[in-house]
């Protein structure tokens, strides 16, 4: 079940009136702890006895070993199979949780409440779970639904600018994959704030949604949510590894760059709209410089995402403002073509 | 999908010709390389290339240290989810293998070949899989069901008696509740070895999947497979903590007599019942012998079974000779009464 702008916590207590749980669990950052666990907490009408599971927060702490903690804890907490897990925080938070309850004792009741753009329009709608391993992003995990994912708009404003931007990038590519007149809203937009962003989230998170719903196990037309990400995704782990994450959003700006360019070399849109596409994305991400080493190792990295097969890179690729293709296999030779391109860039 | 006495491997063929494999992946533990895997590879009709994923044997592998091993391996491998893991061996194998094999990359398909008889007519039915973590059994897993479980007869006759008599508790407890039958003529046999148990591994795995199909999250009658095994995991768990693993139907088989007089101090059945009972399972399973201090601990440990919820401990109860019932509420007191009943059997 999908809440929009449940600023009251309504749904969130009849949610867990229906659950009954045994335990409460609200899995936070130290910055939800401190910025949105007061709100929710304030809002909670129940007598059901809660523990707050707090870590530190950012992209490093989405691993095995944060896992094996909060299991323990669980476990520690006697959380049985009636505990209901509440993720309060960004997509770290609603990936890592999600894995943790749907593994911990084969899987317990969870709640997502996204706080940042990027959660409440792309990470906690479609039930993908997970952590990252030896710097590949997502590569242990489960898909597994919430009970109910709950969108509280004033969380927004609690967010810093590189925040924001960085869900906006995921709103972008929405606009992109699937609706040109979502596309166009977004680039007219003056400048990026909570309020500007406010009225575009619900498209957002129903494109997201549609597409989820049509093939929920990525077996064809969820793959076109992966535009951007094939090449975003790698530059998010090299980053990773160099020990200088960078933020999502921007590791897939950078990708809707380069795959948009892809998208012209393969023929599939003119070199126009790409010009065009690519023009409006630098307006609102400054960028990447990357350095020409690391550059070399991305195919590579390329190639042990999830969505490739027997060692051929599959892009999810523009098919025009507003639609999109899956399953393109693309040359290396093209690829070094697409990150030359944009390390050209002005 | 399931096949029973595949000596010649033609269903895992056809199996694989349908999922048409980028790669496999077969994990098996020093036993089953040495004694199975050369007549599964004799018999293995693909060109995909494949790889042996080798652990050492027993329950003490079945941790998370394992399985972030393996997860790195299958990525060092650069295997996709269309690669298959083939798991060769017994329950620590198929829980384990399963677990690996439901989350890397959010899932990639599996098969089930169970070599033990264990596995063959209880661990590698009904899509459970799980690790253990501090202490506790399966803490960590997920429902997953294989693409095909299939099961040689052969490989029983590799086996040394204590591995059968462990796999023959579950079925002497399949036979306690669900079919007197059954149960009457198991506890007949004159002796226990392969050739005597063959004919009745179908019976036993016909009633563990009838129960796993009519509710497979385990939601009312799939709590019947857990008689014998409040106690038994508590007594398992026990003994790993301490060091000194016991196999699973020794602990399963302490955990059976202790519930059938637990069955009868609740009223469920009569003492001639439960002694009948208990005398049988004492013809096969000697006598373990657990100091008093541990004996004080079994009640923590069961608080913290799947099962339970809220503090309370549910047992699943004979209510006859292949009847049983769940969601009994049992006072630590008669928990304790059992266990003391247990000490002083001869």
């Amino acid at each position: 079940m999908f809440t929009f702008a449940d600023t009251d916590f309504s749904q969130l207590n009849s949610t867990l009136q229906e659950l009954q749980p045994s335990k409460l669990f609200i899995l936070v950052d130290e910055n939800t702890h401190e910025y949105c666990l007061p709100t929710l907490l304030g809002s909670l009408e129940t007598s059901v006895p809660y523990e707050i599971l707090e870590i530190e927060p950012g992209e490093e702490m989405k691993t095995l070993n944060t896992a094996a903690q909060l299991w323990e804890i669980l476990a520690e907490f006697e959380a049985d199979r009636n505990a209901v897990l509440i993720n309060l925080g960004g997509g770290v938070i609603t990936d890592l949780g999600g894995f943790i309850a749907s593994t911990y004792k084969r899987g317990i009741p969870f709640i997502n409440i996204p706080t940042t753009l990027l959660g409440m329009c792309d990470a906690s709608i479609g039930g993908k779970t997970g952590i990252d391993h030896g710097f590949i992003k997502n590569i242990i995990g489960t898909f597994a639904e919430p009970k109910l994912t709950l969108i509280n708009p004033d969380f927004l404003r609690t967010l810093p600018f590189e925040q924001l931007r960085s869900g906006f990038a995921e709103m972008l590519k929405h606009g992109l994959i699937a609706d040109r007149h979502h596309w166009s809203n977004l680039t007219s937009l003056p400048e990026l704030n909570a309020d500007m962003l406010l009225p575009h989230i619900k498209r957002s998170y129903e494109i997201k949604r549609e597409v989820v719903k049509a093939d929920f196990h990525e077996k064809n037309i969820r793959k076109t949510l992966n535009f951007g990400h094939t090449i975003g995704h790698a530059v998010e782990s090299c980053f990773l590894a160099g020990g200088k994450p960078i933020l999502h959003g921007e590791a897939v700006a950078m990708g809707m760059i380069c795959e948009t360019y892809l998208s012209a070399l393969e023929g599939l849109i003119t070199h126009d709209e790409a010009e065009s596409v690519i023009r409006n994305i630098q307006k609102f991400f400054p960028q990447i410089e990357i350095e020409q080493s690391a550059l070399q190792t991305l195919p590579e990295l390329m190639k042990s995402d999830k969505k490739n097969s027997s060692g051929q890179i599959n892009f999810s690729l523009l098919t025009g403002i507003g639609a999109c293709g899956f399953n393109h296999n693309v040359s290396e030779e093209n690829i070094y073509n697409a990150l030359h391109y944009y390390q050209n860039l002005s």
